[in-house]
């Protein structure tokens, strides 16, 4: 592991937000990240929530708009956002089309060329990323949580779901639930994982919820009044397959609300009180 | 007045963010602000805050990055974020230097050609900013705050201070409180208001305050490792001007904050309290 390199450290309620860059093994290359830091852990090891962003998304997104870090410093979490893919990768098709490559990454480990040499996501936020993280911060790593939005909402419902030792609590903004099934999943699993739905069914909520529940009740926000509820979400499936597989799910639709950071904005804080239930500090 | 354009309307804590367009007859040209209802706003009219951004920002700015809707739906109160200058003006001279032109109004109306005929934000946010926001938007006239960031915190105090019956309350958050002494001032007001000082006295808050006093505590916010403090800003000069004219101020220097909006958002409610004290709602 190369060492840290702080972009910025800016003094917030009481804590600190920074941002910085490393050098990845799993990306093999750059990648940046922002940790919000709460007053408390300038004294103590304090557990840590994880937020995945979505399509388009970078560690910047969250940070500045969903508005966590006012009742993280309350409650003594540390907010670690990673970027949404490796950049610059140089890949033909890396760039230009929003819902795939940089920005979209879709939190799997790619087996397909060139995509499988950079673009190892899964593995980048369930292992390195926190192994940086218990060295250069003041965390407990035995008291994790995670939460996503959209694409992040799947990355995070699939890394609890695949590695619930590593994680005490999960939840979900507006989640790709099954992208097996729907038309985001269609076009970048193929490119990632190769042609074969097996493959992409280890990286798919609904399929995982089936083979093993995670041990606790995941709250999911979704809004009504989102564009992409019935092409691209459908939480009606994980719903589903949640009660098939006995997996307590707390899955709250909000009339009127759309998919942006303002509906995320809303409702962080009920997140972060889920998890700081889960992590013992509320 | 022309009709007002609605850019977009979300849902956000409740209530509705939105960003409208409008020709403006002050600025005789277009204009866009930001407007947020709290959910009191279906039932009845709310008091209104207007919150005035810094150099190089737009009514996005705040609007995205302070963190004011929060509190503001639970205290029932408007907030309406103006840009912070006409844009696309054409004129020589008016974009590429981040201190002056387009996005660096400094809410005065200039006197000297050409800036005279567009750039007149003192009249656009007092009077025809207000009267638009009154007949589009449920709001209480006779109820209303002014808060400001650094170049928008200047013109919070200008405009409370000139205009005390509009406003039931100030504040601002690292405001430039002597444009007359300081280099920001020096670069912007002779090429708005011509060389003479006595034009530059009447947009300069510790000149203002000596004239006549608000009927109020001042509430300003400063950080301590702000890079603009000692040349830009110099809180002291407007701590001894509201001394000696015994104009109540509470000014708060906060240890290890900067200019940025991290520093605003952790001291966002404290002012949004700070105005609702004042009009009525807290």
């Amino acid at each position: 592991m190369d060492r840290l390199e702080t972009i910025s450290e800016q003094r917030l309620h009481g804590g600190l937000q920074g941002f910085y860059r490393h050098r990845s093994e799993a990306c093999d290359g750059p990648m940046r990240f922002a940790v919000y830091q709460p007053p408390r852990a300038a004294r103590q090891p304090c557990p840590v929530l994880y937020f995945l962003a979505g399509l388009t998304c970078s560690e910047e997104t969250a940070t500045i708009k969903a508005g966590a870090q006012r009742l993280a410093a309350e409650l003594g979490l540390v907010l670690v956002m990673p970027d949404t893919s490796p950049r610059d990768t140089g890949f033909d098709g890396a760039t230009g089309d929003w819902e795939f490559g940089e920005g979209a990454g879709f939190y799997v480990d790619a087996s397909q060329a060139p995509w499988s040499s950079r673009f190892r996501m899964h593995s980048y936020v369930v292992d390195e990323l926190p192994q940086l993280i218990a060295t250069q911060f003041p965390v407990d790593t035995s008291l994790s949580g995670i939460c996503g939005h959209s694409m992040g909402g799947h990355g995070a419902l699939t890394m609890a779901l695949k590695h619930p030792g590593r994680y005490r609590s999960v939840s979900a903004f507006a989640p790709i639930v099954a992208p097996s099934q729907v038309p985001w999943g269609h076009k970048a699993l193929p490119r990632y994982l190769g042609d074969d739905p097996a493959a992409w069914a280890d990286y798919d909520a609904c399929e995982l919820v089936r083979r093993r529940v995670f041990p606790g009740t995941i709250l999911i926000d979704q809004g009504e009044a989102d564009p992409f509820l019935d092409t691209q979400l459908k939480p009606e499936l994980f719903d589903q397959a949640c009660a098939e597989a006995g997996q307590p799910l707390l899955l709250r639709r909000h009339i009127g609300y759309d998919h942006s950071y303002w509906f995320i904005a809303s409702f962080i804080d009920d997140h972060l009180r889920h998890h700081a239930r889960a992590l013992g500090v509320a």
